[in-house]
């Protein structure tokens, strides 16, 4: 088992990240965190002449990374009852590399692996957040990827999860 | 009522906006592309010394406008699922908004706006896109906003909207 | 394509049955008023010894009406955010027919009917409904049935669904 | 605290009974199996001349029963990715004792309770169970309840609960 945690956070230390990291302590892993690059959102050329073109930003040097993984974990605080805007514009990009020359087996590739999702968010997020995980569902059924599991937090303030007994204990589990 | 269309699209004239456009023809409305405009992802500073800091981008002219109407239509492709990662950074950064010096009352005056939602899909989005709507609705719910109404539509290559003569209807009748 | 409408109301021409007779007037269709039967809660005996024992209701009289059509509307009120206990309890005895000797292939008889969904509510429907739907779609999803539309209404008070036009419009194009 | 389980399911000594059982050992809590009494589905006649009639079954003993407790846990099967139509049946007759008379105040009574669901099911609970959290929380935000938590877990034959370590350590915080 190959796993990278892909981080969708934009603050140091979040409680997602924590809450991860209670996780995957022991584990070898790959960190990639998004807010350390610049990936823009995507433009839609799927019916442009020409289709899509490149784009002159780290999108493909973190989705390479990440192609080497069998076990991939989103981890991404809840903004506004989904993954931040950082993770979805990283998402996004896939639309693009399932049409690019350079990645002719992209959805292959993806297909197959192991999926993880862990987030915390402030608002309820053992209710609020179930569309998120509904959405995630969807992306890895299209993907052909297992949704392996998943773990919500509560939390707001730094340090928040720690409370959360249950999410702590979640994470602990989830990867085992 | 003064109403603003926000659109989240990243390929002119594409079916969300095709849709959209059926359902506000006549109507006095003002159009904003999100794509047009430089709005980075948000970094989370609620924690941080200091606070959020200024981000030199377009995203205060834009939310300047919004601000101006009593009416919001939130019209936004379906990406993976949810709303583009362009409309997810914008709407991402009301977290800052909420704590700015510059807008004390913002929240106050998104409040009581009526908002709508006009979404188009490939992937059966009369079903997989539901959990974007209840995303809205958490959205909605938190801002003190109205959810006044929601058009999803079926369409992937350019036109296919046309065809979708529910969701065309749907659209006449939403804003009336 | 033949169809039966199976309806979940308890109330006669209530608002889901307006909405339904709407979409499907001048078409040929079986109707099946669940409360017109008796049809008991399953008691989950998949583990028992002996397994399920044959239950002396309506239930197989319902099903064996079902059975012969190609295409289904379940056609409910939204009781408590989802579908009746009516047509809750019928559903739910689908886990007997499907260990039942005497239907040695009820799941393949099911697959590839058509399923729809006709809805109406009181509360916030579009929104609150949502879960119901999904819900459905896992059902049809499980028994290999196509789920190839649905309607959500809103109404309380007998007739109010007469001014839901935008559900009658979907409702007329529904089986079309 | 005062206590009662609601139990939903038809099976003695089923998962989502264990799953419970672990949640609560120690605490001081009425049983109620829902299963061991008569109640009848819901006739809708909040419009019908009269309104709606007595009902001679046992819905009334039990509903007095749960308007002593402060909490209440929901404990259902996972039955065609909802609650079973046995619990279903018991929450649709609310509608009538809203009505009824002899309850004038059961709304009130209900508001402030506490409530929790814990609920097994055998195909993807994790995920495929959200559409039946999400219409809880609309059940108790209708009637003024909290939904104080819930467990999930995933079994099917007798026993696989037990192998739910996740599930069994959140049964075991959830009273806490």
């Amino acid at each position: 088992m190959s796993i990278a945690v892909i981080y969708g956070g934009t603050r140091p230390n979040g409680n997602t990240e924590t809450l991860t990291e209670h996780g995957i302590r022991g584990l070898d892993v790959e960190r990639i965190h998004l807010s350390d690059f610049s990936i823009l959102p995507i433009e839609d050329a799927r019916h442009a002449e020409g289709g899509f073109k490149d784009v002159a930003d780290d999108y493909h040097s973190v989705i390479d990374r990440i192609l080497q993984h069998d076990t991939l974990i989103f981890a991404t605080p809840v903004y506004w009852y989904s993954m931040s805007g950082t993770m979805k514009n990283f998402i996004d990009r896939w639309s693009h590399s399932m049409r690019d020359a350079k990645y002719p087996d992209f959805k292959q590739q993806m297909a197959g692996k192991k999926a993880y999702v862990v987030a915390v968010g402030g608002d309820h997020p053992y209710v609020k957040a179930l569309p998120m995980i509904q959405q995630f569902k969807h992306i890895f059924d299209f993907m052909g990827m297992e949704f392996a599991g998943y773990v919500l937090g509560e939390g707001s303030r730094p340090g928040d999860i720690l409370k959360d007994e249950k999410a702590l204990f979640a994470a602990e589990k989830l990867f085992v």
